[in-house]
């Protein structure tokens, strides 16, 4: 008993004292040589291996060596033991082992031809960590990154476009990829390499939908670089970002799908459900995400003006931003709706109101943390990806399966792209030109996304099947179409070198001269959204910010007693500072307006004629010499006169 | 087969989904309030509950309702299976359960008594995170940063009293809880409360010495918000730090002992070789710190000015410290060493060489990032204090054990106190007052570092009591001495609202004006650091950094040619801004030559006579009106002139 005591003592001591600090340095090592990598690539200006793909080569060397050089020490493992008592797995088991009982925790299910081998290699075990760390930690700070630095302004002009690849265009995706693989899995049956019960149309579906998430870090790290056509930028941005959202719900909604008999007959009722499930988990992420956001900028508000000063404390505004942000996430999941969905748009309404109410400090802060988080989280994935090849312990390859799933995702991708680009051309007025569509085709990489939702779930035998199948389209994409971007641009002919914001007014100038021609597509698909605007440049801003015009002048007379208690003082003065959405009001009203532009007096109708220096001065400050524009400044500007007047 | 697959997979999905987002919520919950509070707090200057202890009562308060609220859901958990063929419990465990292999991963030992009871409540198990996560990922930050921001000046002028306060103070205060311990469990055993072989002197030691641990979290922030007497302030900083890292040694010394015959018995070979693992372990960890950080500085360095700009990129600066700081940290644990003594002197050693290689815009990320980390962590830690109390399952309460535990500690620290400040006066010239003796000894709070070693191993019985033990302390101590500080302070009559700066400068003026008695003691004690300061200066600064004397007029002539390779050019423009090691030297030349700087001509000796603008300036930078410290520039000021001369 003494001597047991002992022995298990001291190896836990050993244990404790080390678990994790080994498996930590590897990653940090890892990390290390990768920004040395990267540092290097900046200065030489070297394009044909992105950081990524450095990361996840680094990751791949590291796991050879970890998986051939290490040996399994524990004599133990390897060995199954019987025990006829249980009928399931429980979680924990508490097991009585010579008069000393152990807690043993769950961790997984293992296929018969995966027990022996490197089962027992603790270090491997080490190096394949929990996949809730994925989405709990490493995936929430891209995620939100891409909503809070996403450039509105462009993002709004390809709206209907981004919106058609990302919902219709991954639907498309998913169905194609789900078709091609059930066509190769009854192949493989036919073979026998598969017993029939294994694979059911609803996992070729679930395959579909997790290899439809394109990766927007890998071609977008070198399109930013190269500050390539602000469109195609813009396109595949949103695109990506969007799609990542869709194929997560979509996987979710799909392994909830469970037909009552037949797994492989079509049931009506269970694929409405699950389409039901689709869009009320997409919405009710949505408003989880915004409602954080809302909340954060309502306590950053009232902090700043009404009552004492958040922001003379950067550190403690700082961690409120970010523990509200992750909470937005934490909450999605835990109801059962999907995280990167709300902080996602989360990341987007924080940029759009709390941003704002952040003291200069504070906006620096939280701007270096998530962008130094988002590179962190990044760089970790890919290198993990690349260990992941060998350090996986139950990998299964099944070349016939692996050729299949290539052809499906090209297929899909082009299915995806080339029709939706035609129908979408139909309805645009700038066409998307074939060598954009052909980019678009090229840059289907698969990265984070897909990874995460493969490794979910590596408890059966098809599930392991996929991960491996969709590591290895994971490497290929990433180092063939990522390292052959900046080719493909040149030979796309594809111009780079613009300055977003130049692009944009300068289109906007050719379109001003060049729109006299009627345009009613546009003018309609954005109505909505110009009503949207309305309502909160007049309402939302002004409560939860201290942009835009006071709530004063912008609700009913009726409505005042609240809405000066509702008003920040500040907002008589900082007001119309808000750019962005003054351009796409302007923006809106240049297409519908530019003809009447001309002809309308410059007092607007209800100014009281009282244009002063404040309201001049902020026309100096946004985009020059539109008139739908100045209309709205000045509108603006004389409701402040009339009000600070009364 | 089929039904228990689909069983197994349903319920892992839902296991995946869900896994760690509601425990994370829960943290981000607390943290958020806890933020809140501090933020009414400092409106309200309410000091009687510190931040630290809000965010432990409100762990305690969720830890309450996860335990009565939440019910054990896992029937099968409590069961205790029995396994014959095994002799010891190996680190992952293969069953074949109904024809299917699960693997089960090593958890804890249990004792018998322990085994019902809230065993089974899974949210419980949940909460309990591994205590792996508290040394590699929560610790790291706050002591790094604690020797991040280490005020160089005030701690060097007190060095001495320091390091005997922390070497020897921890020292006394862990025989002394080992001694009063022991006497408490021989009483158990006595009663029949504890078995002989339960509970040795080694476990007495080891309780003592992670008692011995003092937090300097909780104090500190109230000492330098209320800008207390700068003399104090530094010894309670530099001890409490200090204080940590040999107590975490001494605990893995000690745990390490073992003696080979009785356990009991004094066995001097051990006891030695515990002595010299101490000493090694701190020796090795210190340079393991140290290297990492001058590594850091050398890739700065040279990045910086030999080849290209890596402070063009901030992001990958700011990556590249914090992963080479982490790094220190962890190699140290994996090499067997201490990492929390690696990153405190590697946190200090980046401050004083790689921070002044950083871009001005990586110098403020690094600075907010480890300020923002160490403010997460600690708030993470004091919020799971809280929670430990209600949700670990292994609690032994033992009313003797506890009651012996606080006198012991109680004891320990007056007889670590008072004793020391006795002998250090005798040396001082500036002696440590009795209120300081009180306020110091009021200041014995346990924290963070005495949780983190207690709950590192609680595998055994023996284990289990001390943890629950030091939990009871830490939560008095936090929040009764925590809670008295303000009060005490006033009671004491020690001084408040000082700046640091004007201190340290009223001081050494009223040390230049008595100091005409001999001081030989404090010259004594200081050449050692006047010899490594002056190398530091010549030598080390401008290997390292871009400030201090260009090496070319450091090293010998016939060195000239390595000198100027390893020169950076800015060297010669931008040197002498470096005020924390010119007024050390000129502090301790002060006390020695404050009678002949009087009569030393103002051109020293190897001076070519030209001093010109630059040395002036600099004089007007520093202190004023020194006599050791003009010559000591105008020194480096003529070898400089020399030097571009030639």
């Amino acid at each position: 008993m003494e001597k047991l005591k002992k022995y298990v003592s001291v190896k836990d001591e050993d244990h404790f004292y080390h678990q994790g600090a080994v498996e930590l340095l590897i990653f940090n090592f890892l990390l290390i040589l990768t920004i040395l990598t990267i540092w290097l690539f900046k200065n030489h200006r070297f394009r044909f291996l992105h950081e990524t793909g450095g990361a996840m080569l680094y990751g791949l060397v590291m796991g050879l060596i970890i998986r051939y050089m290490t040996k399994s020490p524990d004599v133990e493992s390897g060995t199954v033991y019987e025990c006829e008592k249980l009928k399931s797995g429980p979680s924990t088991l508490l097991i009585n082992i010579t008069n000393q009982v152990y807690e043993y925790q769950y961790k997984r299910e293992i296929s018969h031809h995966n027990v022996n081998g490197h089962q027992g290699n603790t270090m491997l075990q080490k190096m394949t960590f929990d996949p809730s760390i994925f989405f709990n930690i490493l995936l929430p700070p891209i995620i939100f990154h891409a909503g809070y630095s996403l450039k509105k302004r462009h993002f709004f002009r390809n709206l209907g476009s981004i919106l058609a690849y990302a919902f219709l265009g991954t639907a498309i995706s998913c169905i194609v990829i789900g078709l091609i693989m059930y066509g190769f899995v009854k192949a493989m049956v036919h073979i026998g390499q598969l017993k029939q019960w294994e694979f059911h149309f609803t996992d070729c579906l679930f395959f579909g939908s997790l290899m439809s998430a394109t990766d927007p870090v890998t071609v977008l790290a070198i399109f930013h670089e190269l500050n390539v056509d602000t469109d195609l930028y813009t396109l595949l941005f949103g695109e990506s970002v969007l799609n990542d959202a869709v194929a997560i719900v979509l996987t979710h909604s799909i392994s909830i799908y469970s037909p009552k008999e037949n797994p492989n007959a079509f049931d009506a009722a269970a694929f409405f459900q699950s389409v039901g499930n689709f869009l009320g988990i997409f919405a009710g992420s949505f408003a989880m995400g915004s409602s954080y956001a809302v909340v954060t900028a309502l306590i950053s508000f009232m902090h700043l003006t009404k009552f004492t000063k958040l922001c003379e404390f950067p550190m403690l505004e700082t961690g409120l931003f970010f523990l509200l942000s992750w909470s937005a996430f934490l909450s999605a999941e835990a109801a059962g709706l999907t995280g990167i969905v709300a902080v996602l748009f989360c990341g987007v309404t924080q940029a759009h109101y709390t941003y704002n109410n952040l003291s200069p400090d504070s906006k620096m802060r939280t701007k270096q943390l998530f962008e130094f988080m988002n590179f962190l989280a990044e760089n970790v994935i890919f290198c993990y990806m690349g260990l992941a090849l060998f350090t996986f312990q139950n990998h299964i390859f099944n070349p016939l399966f692996i050729f299949g799933a290539f052809v499906a995702v090209f297929v899909a991708r082009a299915s995806n792209i080339y029709p939706l680009s035609f129908l979408l051309n139909l309805g645009r007025k700038q066409k998307i030109p074939r060598n954009f569509q052909h980019m678009m085709m090229f840059s289907g990489l698969r990265g984070a996304i897909a990874f995460a939702l493969a490794i979910q779930d590596t408890n059966s035998q098809p599930k392991q099947m996929m991960f491996t199948t969709a590591l290895l389209i994971v490497f290929f994409t990433v180092w063939v179409f990522g390292g052959g971007t900046t080719p493909m641009l040149t030979w796309l002919q594809i111009r780079v070198g613009v300055d977003p914001d130049e692009d944009l007014k300068a289109n906007a100038a050719s379109q001003s001269e060049s729109s006299l021609d009627k345009n009613t597509t546009k003018a309609e698909s954005a109505w909505l959204f110009r009503i949207w605007y309305g309502f909160d440049h007049k309402y939302l801003k002004p409560l939860l910010t201290h942009t835009g015009p006071p709530l004063t002048s912008t609700l009913p007379e009726w409505c005042n007693p609240v809405a000066r208690l509702l008003t920040s003082p500040s907002a008589y003065g900082d007001q119309l500072k808000d750019d962005d959405t003054v351009y796409i009001i302007n923006n809106e009203v240049l297409t519908e307006n530019c003809e009447s532009s001309a002809h309308i007096p410059v007092p607007a109708q209800d100014s009281t004629g009282s244009i002063q220096a404040t309201g001049k001065e902020d026309i100096q400050e946004g985009d020059l010499g539109l008139g739908g524009y100045k209309l709205q400044l000045q509108h603006t500007a004389g409701q402040l006169q009339k009000n600070s007047s009364a």
